[in-house]
């Protein structure tokens, strides 16, 4: 972008959400600048004055996302003192961060294989810090004790594959109600990591 | 092909799991019939002579999957008499079955939307029966009482994400024993779906 005035922010910004929709539904692989042309009703050389390419927008997708795991997540329960708390706000914080949007935070995970190594790099460092507070709340909880699992890693691993695959069969506006989804997945993680809960 | 002889049949075998591999580690979308092609030491044209393309290999290869499902899975769980007997066969072969070959199994369920609709019809239907095996094993539970979710359902949605993410972070051969995370996944579930477990 040559001038970075507020509207052609908001437009990128607006552009980053559309694109993401259309990833998240195709995939990356499937998806091609036209398609994210057309969904963001731009010509394609209107839609390369925002962005170098397909691979840089899915890095301010990513981006997107993070931000928004860190300021949902990591922030507000990185600061909570008991661990029992701590994990129970972890989920539920991270199920809500799912939902936004039908899921489309997901791609974080799904589609961060695809980005250039140096940014990939850098996604992965963000996302082991939050990978380290669950390791880390998974441990205080076995010191305690508590711990169901014999090994906190494989804990974290599997309460991170329970929570991503609601992005997979959650249907945003389907006979479930999402609090109901969000109650009942809470209480499955809890109910697998800690003893007597 | 033309003739079905069975060193035929052993070559098509053949392909259709080093496709698998090829596919499960690329993604179907960005796999070529050039990459598959290359992969069974085949030209383009020798692999045509097996299959009518990528999207007829991925059915293949999808089938070969679903049928290690219903013969390792659906078949020897469903005789067992007890529901929880049965609920601990099914998520212990799942795993199994999961880590078979690196976990190339899960193609089933990552890439089977990328199939033609009636095929992706006919695997949905095998599907749904292996779905309602577990749908009705949980709703035993919870008529005696035994379940933790309120919502079948829910909670056979829940252990097919789990059960499908090691698929995503297991590593074969990495530091993890394979028994080990069987066995700790087995319990994460098992303590997620029954109270006092």
């Amino acid at each position: 972008m040559s001038q970075q005035g507020t509207a052609d922010l908001d437009r990128l910004d607006e552009i980053v959400k559309t694109a993401a929709f259309v990833i998240h539904r195709q995939g990356y692989d499937a998806t091609s600048m036209n398609d994210i042309a057309d969904a963001v009703k731009l010509t394609k050389a209107g839609l390369y004055y925002y962005t170098r390419g397909k691979q840089d927008l899915l890095f301010m997708i990513i981006k997107w996302a993070m931000d928004l795991v860190e300021s949902e997540i990591l922030q507000p329960c990185g600061e909570i003192e008991d661990p029992e708390e701590r994990l129970h706000a972890i989920v539920r914080n991270h199920l809500e961060t799912m939902l936004v949007d039908g899921g489309v935070v997901a791609i974080l995970t799904v589609e961060v294989d695809k980005l250039a190594a140096d940014h990939r790099a850098e996604i992965k460092a963000r996302h082991r810090i939050y990978l380290d507070l669950v390791r880390d709340t998974l441990t205080e909880l076995k010191e305690r004790g508590r711990l169901r699992p014999a090994d906190p890693m494989i804990g974290a691993l599997n309460m991170f594959a329970t929570i991503l695959g609601v992005a997979r069969w959650y249907q945003p506006g389907g006979h479930l109600a999402q609090e109901l989804v969000i109650d009942e997945i809470t209480s499955y993680v809890l109910g697998a990591l800690l003893k007597d809960s």
